[in-house]
């Protein structure tokens, strides 16, 4: 029986690039962490060390800091897109590339109520996320854009219930027809299309997940997701599949009694763990799966 | 030589309390983070074992959590005099009790452009923080109110300099004109009294650090948490100090030259460690220091 | 264009078990963060959120804790398929369970040279993991079963070199015959039966991975991975692949030229960000993959 | 009212210096993050920003890597005494210098039941610290070292009870005679001296504090600290005092009675948060406090 070396690829992950355009007196900023991994033709690297074929991580984090100023970087989609082409373009042992992104976002700080030019604070609210796959050359070119976002911490007091569920003999919840529901939100959305104009796009998913959040009547965290999943593909006909990790970050209300205070879903004990964590994908039946878009590579995008 | 106990404080440490406001339709949120640590008549749990004069944690917290219905739970640092308060006055043989709150601030999600009642997102900017000591009774009580904010991550792409410094044999910085300054800011204010309107007051010593960070030309990290200090103190009168720790987030400017290509302050990278770390206080000159509004009990504030 | 539920599970995640085996006076300990997620029928509770085949994450939870007595928790890997196995064969719409399992290991204190009963502390080095996937009933059972470990933090000071490698215009680095080489390694085996004596095989593909990583004289951590997977698969017949993911945690040369101190691989920065991430399979040819074996739920494991 | 500056200080934080000794085969490894901090005539750059007294973080950074290899870095406590010394020795302007030293131990593999010469494993237990402040020259000189660790995780599986406590009307908890006891202990010990062997004295007095942990029948963890301190103390002549913060990680009794299933002090949950924290000194009462020794700059020591 041979033993052989199955999937692998390696690169420079979290490569922190600050850019900053300063071309007039308004500054712009931004701010993210990048990976980049290659595929391709690496086997002797494995297998003898040859590392004749290996473009050096440091090479890939040198073009990552570069590329922020040649090619620019304003939208990150944009920019790892380029990045990605770069490797499978320029290096012929390349055949595929994937770049992820973090985005953090920075506001402009106010001075007598206006915006100031060149002071930011961190916004601090949920990580914009990008992962591309850029694959081939040529006619067979393919472009994977997974756009998305993580760590958005959302809470409703009320207008979320849990009932009619299966029991079983470990089964010791009770049903709540009032509860707060809150959750760390990781969305991730697949394009059809690299024709897109990114920035309303993220913006416009964004609101409709958080609308949907606040105004559906949710009967539980799964229903919540599906349709804000469904919202979106409605919104969107260039989104392909959106996928959602919610922790049920539960809040407990806490026992008040043994002191004669009532607690009408007032006080809360916010717990840390175990969570309910539900995934759901939401996807427009007639197109092809695309596994690749989902095999992170830092496991922060 | 005798070998004795000395300093001693125990507590219940980190409780989650979330209070949800649901008078009105409109509801209200406030989610804390808070410990309590008591001092006093506690030698013999040491010395012996005898637990009989120490009120156990678990009653801290179970207090913690109806004093945020009991009392409410509007301004931190009056929850934590009214908490710091019930625990010196009801327990005999406490003589001084630290309450420490880290606040998380969420805001309104817009729907339709309009603030949802009931649904928010985590701000996710600086953590707001308290620290009250209140020690003895009667004519001899002691309040020690401290403010503050900490993780207020802030940066400015100019307006920063750092020349003219001392060099030895192990000196190699070069100086510079023109720098980005970052830092992920810890700001604590000492008030004079408890008769304070504890929301604008934040609102405004926040305003004036930020905006000062902003518009002051920075010959150094130290300047600058001097004059942000200067301008609270001078702004409020019942501030006797302000403390600061700075760590100074370096951003290094890439060299882009091996590749031809020009990066005049506008590609860097945002280096994790080492740091510097700058601390300053800045404080009326004629008024007693207080020590023990300093004694960190979690470090978290 | 019709939108639909793709792809879903839901579980609780991190439940922290600990089991205290008692029944003479030298106590054991097992000590866990397990988590469960459940696949099925369950496409009501997102399409209506109607949850009459909802399982509740706490009964998951509450099932967990009490496995640990009912079926004991001596292996990770047994524990984890009787969970497993439990929940797809007593509810009738779960079609596949998944269990993951993080072990943190305790070694006994000595005292006077002796171990001690029923005092530990935490061992501190690699987490074991183990991932099982149980699917379907009956004939149609299947069980994969995926040990492992992560954040083995591991370093030799010299016998690796890096030469040789591809070039292109971003290429500053220069080659090295003498590196520190280090790195947190992640592995994941993946085993073809459940017939296995699962603790000493953990050992013992651990004791080769730290053997090969320490005798083999490396030209690259791509070599160095392949090397331990081919080593453990010939070891273990039973093993059908085994999985790397390995930051190289770069230590990078501290230049002291500038002082007149010479710095023969003495002196070293250990370097947080960015790091190289190398990746790689180690697979028998003939075996068929199993890709839900990889789908981790948690992110832990 | 006069404002002015207050204390102040500035240094490099988070040096990750590891040493290599090579000179044979069998190399050595110390590996370390170590920040300084220096007091004394800065007043101008905090209130003018003239830097020329400044001697910048990053000299002290360089100073701090070459001197593991001027000096050595064998023990922390000697390698930060250097360091200190150098700092107020040579800049006319630091009056006093702290250094705080993090260390991560390692420890060599097997290969074949043999150690290896250059090969090792993060050991992964607790970290040990060390702390000094030198202060002053000629004969106004003193050094203030504090040694410690933190991060020990130490269980007991019985031998601790909690009975017989203070109750009020917001008092729920039950008395125990057979618990879980888990602490995440932080020790940090004064010197009167440091004309100290320091490393079998960081080994003893760890001993000591795991066997009186492991032996002692506990009433509290209050009575455990205490005793664990008079140890120390009693055995060490130069130690003045020893300080400790003990989070109390709670281990609940998970409730199985619902299943029909027995536990017996078997199945437990690790909670999280709140915990109890229990702070304690134990000192030599006819010696002076050293209040500066723990005025902590960077809260990781």
């Amino acid at each position: 029986m041979a033993i052989v070396l199955g999937a692998n690829r390696y690169g420079k992950a979290e490569n922190r690039v600050v850019r900053i355009y300063r071309d007039t007196e308004r500054h712009e900023i931004r701010d993210i962490n990048v990976s980049s991994a290659l595929r391709g033709d690496f086997a002797d690297a494995y297998l003898t060390g040859d590392q004749s074929k290996i473009l050096p991580t440091d090479t890939q984090k040198q073009t990552a800091y570069s590329f922020s100023k040649e090619k620019g970087l304003t939208s990150i989609e944009t920019y790892a897109l380029d990045l990605g082409a770069h490797f499978v373009d320029s290096v012929e042992y390349v055949k595929s590339a994937r770049i992820e992104v973090e985005e953090f976002e920075w506001q402009r700080v106010l001075v007598n109520g206006e915006e100031h030019d060149h002071t930011w604070v961190r916004k601090g609210q949920e990580t914009r996320t990008a992962a591309i796959t850029v694959t081939g050359s040529g006619d067979d070119r393919t472009n994977i854009v997974v756009g998305g976002f993580k760590d958005l911490i959302i809470l409703k007091s009320t207008g979320s219930e849990f009932t009619g569920f299966y029991e079983d003999e470990y089964t010791l919840l009770e049903p709540t027809t009032d509860r707060v529901m809150a959750t760390s939100l990781v969305a991730q959305w697949r394009f059809t299309t690299t024709n897109v104009d990114w920035e309303p796009t993220y913006l416009g998913i964004k609101k409709i997940i958080i609308e949907t959040f606040a105004t559906l009547h949710s009967l539980a965290l799964q229903q919540t997701l599906y349709e804000m999943g469904k919202a979106v593909l409605e919104a969107y006909d260039f989104i392909a599949e959106i996928r959602f990790s919610a922790p049920n970050k539960h809040h407990f209300v806490y026992n008040l009694q043994p002191f004669g205070v009532e607690n009408n879903n007032e006080v809360f004990n916010a717990d840390d763990r175990p969570y309910g964590l539900i995934e759901a994908t939401v996807i427009r039946d007639e197109l092809s799966a695309a596994p690749e878009a989902w095999e992170s590579y830092t496991g922060l995008v």
